[in-house]
């Protein structure tokens, strides 16, 4: 039944954020009728959904069942077993599945249908909305990067004398923290250490610290900044300044040849971060946005009018770009956030 | 019943946009549990609501019956006799209202009750909002005031090089057509005519078609433009250049000592002119959005990044604000127009 699907697809939204570099997905074990495994994959490294699922089954009762699981079973050993080999011996009858795995050669199809068992795929919107920034990230070895910005309705994010807290409400800040939550790590300039001196933390119940990251060309570093103080989560600093030297033990120093958007995000990729946010100001935050790696872009609207004159817009070239050439947004979601608008925009 | 109260204020909401300076209003007539009678007050010199629906009932029928009505019935010689009088006369029992009228010093309450009706003052939400707006605007002897403007998300009416057309969709402008069609003139500036030679008219199925209202300091018109040879609905231009002379007979120069946007909004009026609205470039747009003279501010927003250095932001001041004494609006309500995000904002 199609509601077991979409618990599977469910299941994979719940731990959509946590799992770094590896794809949500989540799996349900249904038999005669009743749910008998829930199963989701909880991080890197861990167990994959399926055999969750199948865990909480219980390997004697899973023969004959049917398996529901938000994405296909993968068939090849990495962090950990292949699912198709676990679910062809624990005698799985049926198995559906939501979305196929676009940058794997190999899957579990095949694999499982050549064993007998009866396998369908049955694509899903939710699924591919879930799975597509993954697959894209993957494929470019790039995080899921979305941009978070704050600002008055005539699009500047502080006044020309730099004001700037708090143009959103308080409930955006929470927003924000739930924002957070859902990435491993906040990238964020220098020049915002020293205005706002952000903690860039999740200070919620149960939330999770990402880490935090830091770009400054020069590596003319405010050392004071709070966040390199507070050890609740690591911190990065990327510089093409090679003369820069920690001086703090538990923050790493990343000097790389060329410190352009396109290889920070690369190396980041590399350590594991599979979804970044990026927290800046108006010229950070015009170059990711102008950037080709950006997925999400989290806007929140304070209906007040700054004027002055837009020192900082929150976005803003060195170019004019034809409007017939215009990066372009996709408006999937919007909510008000207290007396805020908030707009969730895919890239186009 | 609420229900009759709310048709009542529905009715006043169909006219809304059509009755000038006057306030809309809606009244049902109620008798033995069916509605017998049904008005609106349709413009401004003609019947009152009261008056058509106790007509749609008849006179004979409506002893004993029960009036609904979105405002308080009126109890003075205007441009019609008091609609008090007319309900006492006709033997109404009871009457229901939802709003009261701030801007008279005596309204038909008292009078009708001193008749022995039973009269019943039912605040409701729905009556208070539609009524606000006419309340100040008749206090302040202004129009109410809506300021449109359609930008980029990143608060831009036009790229640097001023390419303006088209930022928002297709169906954002079928949408301008119905928020024309609600206000009695469009206020515009001379740039505008210039740059996009818009017509300002209402090209859709029973549209009616606004003023339309050229501010002009310099008096520098492009008598060119086409809206003044279009001849669909009166154009007025504004200036303090008193050497201007209307070169065609259906245009009316207006000169005035001072043409401040106050001066200007209180002439209008004065016309007749009960609901303007602003569509104009940033100089103009950001005058009216920084007056106190703005009741709606109805935001288009393409999500598109235009970026450059925000030459047409649509709200640019040669001062700036603390954050603390912002403009700030209330969002009332957002709904996507295609591809668009439409914000329906209130002065706060």
């Amino acid at each position: 039944m199609k509601q077991y699907l979409e618990h599977a697809i469910s299941l994979a939204k719940m731990v959509e954020g946590q799992t770094g570099i590896n794809p949500p997905v989540g799996a349900v074990v249904v038999k005669d009728g009743r749910i008998i495994g829930l199963g989701a994959h909880l991080k890197k490294g861990d167990k994959h959904a399926e055999i969750q699922a199948i865990d909480m089954a219980g390997n004697d009762n899973v023969k004959g069942a049917t398996l529901y699981v938000s994405l296909e079973p993968c068939s090849h050993d990495g962090a950990t077993p292949p699912c198709a080999q676990r679910i062809i011996d624990t005698g799985i009858q049926k198995v559906v599945y939501a979305a196929r795995d676009i940058t794997l050669a190999a899957t579990g199809h095949e694999m499982m249908v050549n064993a007998g068992i009866d396998v369908h795929y049955e694509p899903h919107l939710f699924a591919e909305k879930l799975y597509a920034p993954f697959f894209t990230s993957k494929t470019q070895t790039m995080p899921i990067v979305t941009v978070k910005v704050s600002a008055s309705i005539d699009g500047k994010q502080a006044t020309d004398y730099h004001e700037s807290q708090w143009i959103t409400s308080k409930a955006v800040k929470a927003d924000v923290f739930k924002l957070r939550h859902m990435n491993d790590a906040i990238i964020t300039g220098n020049g915002t250490l020293t205005v706002d001196n952000p903690s860039l933390t999740v200070r919620t119940e149960d939330g999770r610290h990402p880490a935090r990251v830091i770009l400054s060309h020069s590596g003319n570093i405010n050392w004071d900044a709070t966040l390199f103080h507070d050890k609740v989560a690591p911190v990065y600093v990327y510089t093409d300044n090679s003369a820069v030297v920690s001086p703090l033990e538990h923050v790493q120093v990343v000097q790389l040849p060329d410190t352009d958007i396109d290889t920070i995000l690369h190396d980041l990729y590399t350590k594991g971060f599979g979804r970044v946010l990026v927290e800046a100001g108006p010229k950070l935050t015009s170059q990711f946005l102008a950037s080709h790696y950006i997925s999400t872009f989290i806007l929140y609207l304070a209906p007040k009018i700054i004027g002055g004159q837009g020192k900082h817009q929150f976005f803003q070239t060195d170019w004019v770009a034809p409007l017939d050439q215009l990066n372009t947004f996709e408006i999937v979601h919007s909510e008000m956030i207290d007396t805020d608008m908030k707009l969730h925009m895919k890239r186009k």
